[in-house]
C-alpha cells in the first residue's frame, strides 16, 4: 500500500530543498514525479529553495482543483510531491489520501504545521488527521534550540495581528522555539 | 528545555500500557510522575491497559480544570503523563505546553488523533499544533497493514452517525488501515 | 514488502512490555505471532516485563538454531517477535531479514544496542546494519535526561571489567545518559 | 545537553544536501558551524551535493586527527557537521560524543550505514552504538521500494568482491531495497 506522508517543519527548515532532492532521486532511478504547488504563493510557479535550487512545478493548484483527477489524467506518476501543502483544502488532502490508498501512488506533502498565531492551516490540520506518516524537518531558533513555531513581524515588530496568510512588503517571519515565542510574541494566540 | 510530547495511536495500540511503563520507569529512578485523565471516560479513575495492568491517576480533570495550576500546586513532579489526551480542551493543551516550556516539566500526552469520522478531537488537534515531538504508537489492522483510522460499529454495523464520543452499550470501535476503512465505512466522513 | 524492525532501548526501557503489547494486538485481530527468545537468559523461557506481565515464548533459540527454518516450519505466523535480540548471532539476524524480505513475514526485534562498555552486541550490530527500520524505546537516566548507555555495577560499584554478559548475583545494571556515564564510569570503554 | 546525531541513508539519499541546508540554517540565524569531511574521498575538499550545491569544509580529517581538540581550538562553533561520517575512526566518533556531552556542542554526522557487502563501516558502527539520536534519510530503489542497502557494480556487473572503499573508474554503486539486493547480488555478503 502506498502512503500519504506529511513532512512538516517551521519556516526555513528546508522543506523545498528536501522536495527537490526527492524529485531528483526519483528521476535518477528512472521514475516520474508530479509536483504540485497551491497558487497562494503567487510569486512563482516553481519550487524555490533557499539554498538556490529551483524546480518547475507540474501543477499550480487552486482551491477548486480536483487533485486526484488531474494527477491520474497526467499519466500516473510514481510519486506526487506537494510544496506548501498547508495551503491545500481539506478536500484536496482527502484526494491525496485516496491517491495513496486507492491508486497506489505515494504522496509526500511538505508544509508548515501552524501559522504565526500557532494555529494550524486547513491543509496541515487535515494532513495531521489523515497522513500515514508524520515526519518533522528540524531547524533551529536563533537561541540554538529546535524551532517549532513561526512568529510574524511587521516592520521588524512581532505581532499576532492580521490574516493567516500575508507575505507582502514589510511582513516577515521567523521560526522560533517555544521559549522565545512566549518571550517575544507574548501569548500562544 | 523540557518538551511536550504527543504520542498518538489508533484504538488499542497500547497507549495506556506505554503510559504505565513510563510511570514505572520514572518511579524506579526515584522520580515523581503526575498522571492526568480527562473525566469523559467516566468508567474509571484509573489508567487501564488491555494487557491487564492498571495505575491510579492523580487527577481526573474536567474541561474547567486549570491543569498548570493544579500540577504546580501538587509539588512539582518530574514528569506529567496524560491518558486519553484527545479529550483535553485546547486551552488545557496550551497549559501543558507552558508546563514544559516555562516550568521545565516534561509532559507526555497519549491519545487518539482522530475520531470515527477521521476528524481530530479538540485536544489532539491542539497537540498536533503545539507538541515539540509527535510520535506514533503503531498497531495493525485486521488485514495486517498498519492501522491509522478508527471505525465505529453499532450492533456490529459500521456507521458514521452519532456524536464524537460514544461508548455506551452496543457501540464498538475497530482500528483500521485506510483501505479497509474506505471499503467498509465507505467515505472519509 | 514485510520489514525487519529493530526497536532498541537501554535497560529497563520497557522492551518486553512493548513486545507483549504487540503480541496482544496481533492476537486480538485474529493473527498469529511467533515469539523467540535466545537462551542466554536462562532464568526463564518467558518474556518477563518489569510491570509484571509475562508471555510464553514459542522458541528458546541457541546460537545454532536455524531461525528461518523453524519459523517457516511452525505454520507461517503473521509476525515474528524477538525478545533480547542482542543475543542473536549475526547469521540469525540475516535469517530474520530473509523472513521479512523473501517470505513476507514482518519481524520485530527488541534489544539492547550496547553493553556496559558501550560496545554493540553481535545481534545488535547486525540489526543496525540490516533492519529496515530502527526505532528507539526511550527511558530516563536518574538525572532526568534520556538514558542511552548501560552501566554495570558489582557490589554497587561501577566497573568496566568482566565479560559482555553477566547476570549473576552481585552484578547490577543501570541505564544512563552520556554525562552520568562519563562521570561515574569514567571512560567510554 | 547537546546531542550526537547520526543521520544515515543509502547512497544518493541526499545526505550532503541535507548537511548544506542545515549549515545554511545555522548561518542564517547568526550561528557558526564547523564542517568536517574525512579525507578518504580525495576528490574534493568540499561537500558536494548531487543537486549541484556545494559548500567548503572547515577541516579535511585523516585517521589521526584529534577531532575534539581541533574543533575546540577553532573557536567553539554552535554546531559540528560531518560529511561521509562512515569514514571516521571509532575513536573520532567518541570524540564527537564528548564534544556533545562534555562541551555542549551538538554534532550532526551524515553517513552510510553499510558497505556493498551490507557490513558497517567503522565510523557507522560506532555511531550506531553512541549516537543520542539515529535518524534515517530515505531514498528509493529502482523498483519503487525504500532503498536500505548499497550494491557495487564493476563494469556494470554486480559484485561482492574488492575492498570496502573503492571509487575508481569503472566502479559504480546503486542503492537498493532488500529484495532487489538479494535478487541481483545474490547473498548478504
Amino acid at each position: 500500500m502506498a502512503k500519504l506522508y506529511f513532512r512538516y517543519g517551521a519556516m526555513n527548515s528546508g522543506k523545498s530543498t528536501a522536495l527537490i532532492q526527492v524529485a531528483h532521486n526519483y528521476r535518477e532511478r528512472g521514475q516520474q514525479v508530479f509536483v504540485v504547488k497551491p497558487e497562494i504563493d503567487t510569486k512563482s510557479p516553481v519550487v524555490l529553495s533557499r539554498i538556490n535550487v529551483t524546480r518547475d512545478v507540474d501543477l499550480v493548484s487552486d482551491a477548486d482543483t480536483a487533485l486526484r483527477d488531474v494527477v491520474l489524467a497526467s499519466g500516473r506518476p510514481d510519486c506526487v510531491l506537494v510544496d506548501e501543502a498547508q495551503f491545500l483544502t481539506g478536500e484536496q488532502v482527502e484526494d491525496l489520501f485516496r491517491l495513496a490508498v486507492l491508486d497506489g501512488i505515494p504522496v509526500i506533502a511538505y508544509g508548515l504545521r501552524s501559522d504565526f498565531r500557532t494555529r494550524g492551516f486547513p491543509g496541515s490540520l487535515r494532513l495531521m488527521e489523515l497522513a500515514h506518516s508524520i515526519e518533522e524537518l528540524k531547524t533551529i531558533c536563533r537561541c540554538g534550540r529546535k524551532a517549532t513555531l513561526n512568529a510574524r513581524t511587521v516592520d521588524g515588530e512581532f505581532t499576532q495581528d492580521g490574516s493567516q496568510v500575508a507575505i507582502e512588503g514589510d511582513v516577515g517571519y521567523e521560526s522560533m522555539c517555544g521559549t522565545c515565542y512566549l518571550n517575544k510574541v507574548g501569548t500562544l494566540g
